[in-house]
């Protein structure tokens, strides 16, 4: 299904070779993950072989490529960014481990896989979420810093965004909606938390480590949160549209739990140009680049048009 | 019952204030919590009185009288080391809230309530658990550094205590444990783990905040150590001899978990002797403050003789 995006100029610009940058960074980040964890020979072996276990499922690592492609939009080195790209990463997992537990979506497949509570049990699947969380910070505290990013700044950066305002505030929000009919604000309230934070943060921690501008940084912060709300949009498309097979997760799950979706509350055409609208507005901050964000701008419009 | 413990000089000290000390920084930590943490009425309110309901129970605060006691023994200000007794007690309640859960211990009551899940439900009480690790590392990025300590290895100090190698480890070798004979060696592996790694990085935390020597460090850790091991023999201890009413948890679940134990595996006399003889080693440790820790020593003694 074509859909009408306002990205600047396509035709002015090179060709990006999305395909190849994020072939490339997964290996990258999987690489540097592999060496910042705790091996799975560690004892105890339960805690570590199950935090590795959903970690290196299938996943898109879709917020280390945001992370890294902002960085390289500020003009950084990618091994500066890489920590802050695998403690995201990391969040990312722990939020998906608890979020299939019984006790809020009760789900049994995820990345293609059983769900860790599935394979580990519920108790270690509760441990490797809170491991991997507080991996995170320590993933993070080894970050490079500069003068204008301390340390202080990016452990608060990272905090607030997965924290009970931000990412958890989702969650629960999530959870409590179950059932209800809630109105486009409410649902955007939810999303702005639950998908929004974290990819926000993602982008501003990757332009932290590159030390970018003030103007790069709001630039930035503007991208992310756009780019999110088109993010979890498109996920409720095709939470509808598409198969378990296809996305490697429960298919249709949001209907059968009750939950508002932009689909259910806008319809499906309505959803789609809501995501292309927010999508464009998200090509629009990126101008202050002058077009050294071809990263950013190609995964923007790769995650409108992903159909998985 | 009398313990004798290896306590330096105590006719030569003039008597320290315990309860004095305990009541108002109590006081303190309370007020220091209630400032840092969200409102009750912060949207989602589900999650920050979940939050609060567990943080602002009957809890002894002994890891933030700790940390403040340690700062206080190498000179240190209180506001100084306060951000960082409340993570530390943030990183506790955390713990404690997923411990509860019918997936762990399934335990009914803490601190002399209801537990969070038997409150909230289970999703809600995962999530308050995750929202409080996560408030520890925001709140540990706003305390002081010094040169000698940045905040980059606060966070590596609070992160790798609570992580899959410590704290985290001790939970899963606790849960793994169950039903299973195990030997001294084993059982200590965990409560070096599950207890000793938190309390000995609350003093740790406290003695950077003061810009400590690395001498003072050492003892500090030497110190936290073996009052980490004594504080869990004590409370293997109580969980026989005391009621559930005095505990204000549940006793005598280890036996009904068939969980290893210091009385189920010496007996009752030879762990309050090996509980004594620890604390003994606790005191040794301090003899570099040259009569400063007159807290940290009260402290450790009164954990050693507390009966709940």
């Amino acid at each position: 299904m074509p859909v009408t995006t306002t990205r600047p100029n396509p035709s002015a610009q090179p060709p990006f070779d999305l395909a190849g940058f994020l072939a490339t960074r997964t290996e990258t980040v999987n690489r540097a993950l592999d060496r910042l964890l705790p091996p799975p020979t560690a004892k105890p072996t339960t805690i570590h072989r199950a935090m590795r276990y959903s970690l290196f499922a299938r996943g898109k690592r879709m917020r280390p490529a945001l992370c890294l492609a902002a960085a390289a939009a500020c003009g950084g080195k990618e091994p500066d960014a890489m920590p802050l790209a695998c403690a995201v990463e990391c969040i990312h997992t722990y939020s998906l481990i608890h979020d299939d537990l019984p006790a809020m979506d009760n789900d049994d497949y995820r990345r293609g896989k059983l769900t860790n509570h599935k394979v580990f049990g519920e108790g270690v699947a509760v441990l490797a979420g809170d491991a991997l969380l507080t991996q995170a910070f320590e993933i993070a505290a080894g970050c490079k810093s500069w003068p204008r990013y301390p340390h202080q700044q990016i452990i608060l950066e990272l905090a607030r965004a997965s924290g009970s305002l931000q990412l958890i505030a989702g969650q629960v929000a999530d959870l409590e909606g179950e059932g209800k009919k809630l109105s486009a604000a409410e649902l955007k309230y939810i999303h702005e938390r639950k998908t929004s934070a974290l990819l926000c943060c993602s982008v501003r921690l990757g332009g932290m480590s590159a030390n970018c501008s003030p103007a790069q940084l709001k630039a930035l912060t503007d991208f992310g949160y756009h780019v999110g709300l088109a993010f979890q949009v498109i996920d409720d498309i095709l939470d509808v549209t598409q198969t378990s097979e296809k996305l490697g997760k429960t298919a249709g799950k949001d209907t059968k739990a009750q939950k508002a979706t932009y689909p259910s509350i806008v319809g499906l055409e309505r959803s789609r140009t809501i995501a292309a609208q927010l999508t464009g507005r998200a090509f629009k901050a990126l101008k202050v680049f002058r077009g050294n964000a071809a990263a950013l701008e190609a995964l923007a419009e790769y995650l409108l048009k992903r159909d998985r």
